[in-house]
């Protein structure tokens, strides 16, 4: 596991789906489509990769933590997105980077924003590369940067210091989330925010985007973990400072969290901590569909019961994962405490799902098997790209209230796209990953069989249709993959110009020269 | 209950201490002092008051929801800080509004903001009326305002509509609290946000303030409350999405959480609800000092139970209230639920509690006693400040770490200013009202003997060196009652300068003719 991260596809080198992953996924798709094989095509090596010169070159005194190694510049050209599978499948790395940066501490950083804006070249913040909405592909932008230059901040990757007595812990924010829970162990904490992207993604890239973590309700996001932070932009450093609480004036921390590298680089934050819990309980709970489930979950989450895991998985997507058979929905539900016994919790919530035809199974099988499967999910991109399946993930949230229309409105739209894009029927799940006493936060998969040199657009239309009913219904068009350049058009339209032009305001006060992401969150 | 508010003092007209509530408060006061009596000066009625002539008038189109009645002109000259109240008792009302706005609708806001835009008048908005820290009283700035006029959201106080499903009401920004909580009844729930103004404030300023409730933890603050808001700014209307959750962006809502009025005015909220708590368990708990309760707090608050209440008195402030004798530190500990019995997590906070030396009263009558002297301490201020008595309170969160350190230096500076201002010892009182699992907010109380004549000066100095204090021993300036004004120099300390420059920028996108609440938050 300490060897180098992937160019093409998720992980690290030599990482991958087992042959018996792989037959499992392609039978299941070659079921789904009626089909009997996919048409496979080759992924371009390294060497076959042809990037464009580096339009720029840094100067001597930067030269030691930069690079315009090939390596380097295809590593940081994409996320790890649908489209930019495909672009990655098509050898297309006209985008890359011209530099790669490696910043040490906050005075490197600074070094390179200042070398940056003298050229001008654009600057894209990069932790993980995790980004599934175009969040860190390099941008000119439309303010005259004649070059791109990424900034990775793994080499800034230290837990600084930690305060046990308030339970929390300073860090830099190029920390992967592995190396900072082995860094904490020898401490008895623990962060516990899990984002399905944890081994590949960083502490400052979760605050970036506001990541989800495993916490269905209460911690769901980065956000309430985050007691301050460090930001470095181009007007210099800023630091919010260390409290527990509160009420002067709006709050600095959450003009950041959230920000997607458009103010500057999150360079370290201070995070509310836990020691490891002690107490777990937990079931596997088979209902008969999803929308009784959902009813089941949301008399839990009304109940002010707050589940660490209250995920609900749909018929076709717990027989997808392997949970289930498709008969049935199923609801992965757990506690877990630091003081004492769980199983009154445990008894109250499988009562409230009772109320609405939950009935536990017998053990905890079909939530391992989804577990498993959640994980190694991230995989199967970059073997299934290459046989033109088109498969993705979106996600949003939406008052209980809105949500059975939604998600009606949102599985007829994207099915419908699916067969108008590719002349077949298709397949939608959903599950819930979050929930709130006042809504859920559904997340969908979709399956297609597209066409190789289509793929971008067949996939864009599902997505535009996709979004579409997201908005149209009430949802937000994301509740934690973040904005990118991918969600533009609908954020656009959830958010209120009036704080479009507020923040806007407040980018142009912090990157008067709009060097920071351009194009993620605002038009530069 | 149905009178007016009172201009000078707490609460409706014909309200105020009773005798014997006086009487104790008088000889406690003396005691404290070691004087016999004290000279009480007259505090002039309306008819005696002073008001300049107004020095604009609204067009004949506003008339109808526009007063420059003196009584009006008084009710909106001041908040309800201590210095208020000496202004109050000095009869000094130079500061008057020239008129006073009743709105009754979003249509009629954005007539005012029009109307005072082309004097140019500053606008202030107003609730209840309740600030403590000069955030309602009407300013010029420095921008060429000739006039200000102060917008009073009080005929904006509808439920608009209920969601039952997702349990979440949408509420005009003027509705008082306990309107609110009628409002809700019939349809069995409630918001349960009782700030100790709760009588006398609004939701719109709730929100503008960041008001902290009841619940010791979890929701300690109306920013959890929130599901979304339309804002009236000079530049239009905006209106968040509902939402139980989401990751687009930093959050929209939280720009204006906290604004204090220097943005617009919050017209309407999507507030979070819930039935009834139909469970609760409590005790009264001793302790032999104030620094062992706070471990015990500490200890609670850290294995996840996450009381309802969760306060702790100081010896002083126990006997102050009338609670305890002085001998012993008091926690005041509950727990609410909807759910089932609360008598397990109960049984484990006073576990955690025994284990530093925290003993349960036979019963609750000290949380009862607290309780009472809690709500009526209000009234204390317009009765004392005529006797000379400076009496005010401050607040802060810190984390744990620093909490033992900032709580000596605060009482040490406090005695030292008391002593310096006024030539006499005084006392300073220290409880938590709110409790994090990285830190508690503790709230003093301090008692002075100033001098007529003198007392603005005398107050300003003691404010100052606890405020100095707070700043240097890492708390903040306040975790709930504001900025406003008064705490500005120490907000200016606490806040990053770079938040400031795109806080500004964001004020100057929304407001760029800074009509709103110039100097509050920020310079104009």
């Amino acid at each position: 596991m300490t060897g180098r991260r992937k160019i093409f596809g998720w992980g690290f080198e030599g990482e991958g789906f087992t042959p018996p992953e792989e037959e499992f996924a392609l039978a299941t798709y070659a079921r789904l489509f009626g089909v009997d094989g996919f048409e496979e095509r080759a992924v371009p090596g390294l060497g076959e990769i042809r990037l464009p010169a580096p339009r720029v070159a840094p100067p001597a005194s930067l030269a030691a933590i930069c690079s315009a190694a090939p390596h380097d510049r295809a590593l940081h050209s994409f996320g790890k997105s649908y489209p930019d599978t495909v672009h990655g499948m098509l050898g297309d790395y006209g985008i890359a980077p011209d530099v790669v940066a490696y910043p040490h501490d906050e005075a490197d950083i600074a070094r390179v924003i200042d070398w940056a804006g003298g050229q001008p070249a654009t600057i894209t913040p990069f932790g993980g590369g995790s980004s599934v909405v175009g969040g860190v592909e390099p941008a000119l932008g439309t303010k005259g940067a004649k070059a791109a230059v990424t900034l990775d901040l793994s080499r800034m990757d230290r837990l600084v210091e930690v305060d046990p007595v308030s339970r929390a812990g300073r860090f830099e924010g190029g920390i992967f989330g592995p190396a900072l829970e082995a860094a904490l162990r020898p401490h008895g904490l623990t962060l516990r925010h899990f984002p399905q992207s944890f081994e590949h993604s960083t502490l400052g890239g979760w605050i970036a985007t506001r990541s989800a973590g495993h916490y269905a309700s209460l911690r769901t996001h980065i956000d309430d973990f985050v007691e301050s932070l460090r930001v470095v932009t181009p007007r210099g450093a800023l630091e919010t400072r260390r409290l527990p609480g509160s009420g002067a004036g709006p709050s600095p921390d959450r003009l950041f969290i959230g920000s997607e590298g458009t103010l500057g680089v999150i360079s370290e934050a201070w995070i509310r901590l836990t020691p490891r819990p002690g107490f777990r309980a937990g079931s596997a709970v088979w209902f008969p569909d999803f929308f009784a489930a959902a009813r089941g979950v949301r008399a839990i989450i009304q109940a002010g019961l707050a589940p660490a895991n209250c995920r609900i998985l749909d018929p076709d997507e717990a027989r997808n994962t392997g949970a289930g058979d498709g008969a049935a929905a199923l609801l992965v539900l757990g506690f877990e405490g630091w003081d004492g016994p769980l199983d009154d919790l445990h008894a109250r919530a499988l009562a409230c799902a009772a109320d609405h035809g939950g009935r536990p199974a017998p053990d905890l099988a079909p939530a391992e098997k989804w577990r498993t499967a959640f994980i190694r999910m991230p995989y199967a991109r970059e073997r299934m790209v290459p046989r033109a399946i088109i498969a993705d993930t979106f996600e949003t949230a939406v008052t209980w209230d809105r949500f059975e229309a939604l998600h009606a409105t949102v599985t007829k739209a994207t099915l419908a796209a699916i067969r108008a894009a590719t002349g077949r029927p298709g397949q939608i799940t959903c599950r819930f990953t979050h929930v709130y006493p006042d809504g859920p936060a559904p997340y969908f998969s979709f399956h297609a069989l597209g066409r190789h040199g289509a793929l971008l657009e067949q996939w864009r239309a599902i997505k535009e249709a996709a979004s579409e009913a997201l908005i149209a219904s009430g949802g937000t068009i994301t509740h934690h993959h973040a904005v990118g350049r991918d969600h533009r058009p609908w954020y656009d339209r959830q958010r209120p110009d009036l704080f479009a032009d507020a923040f806007r305001a407040a980018k142009a006060a912090l990157d008067p020269a709009s060097l920071f992401n351009p194009g993620v969150l605002l038009d530069p």
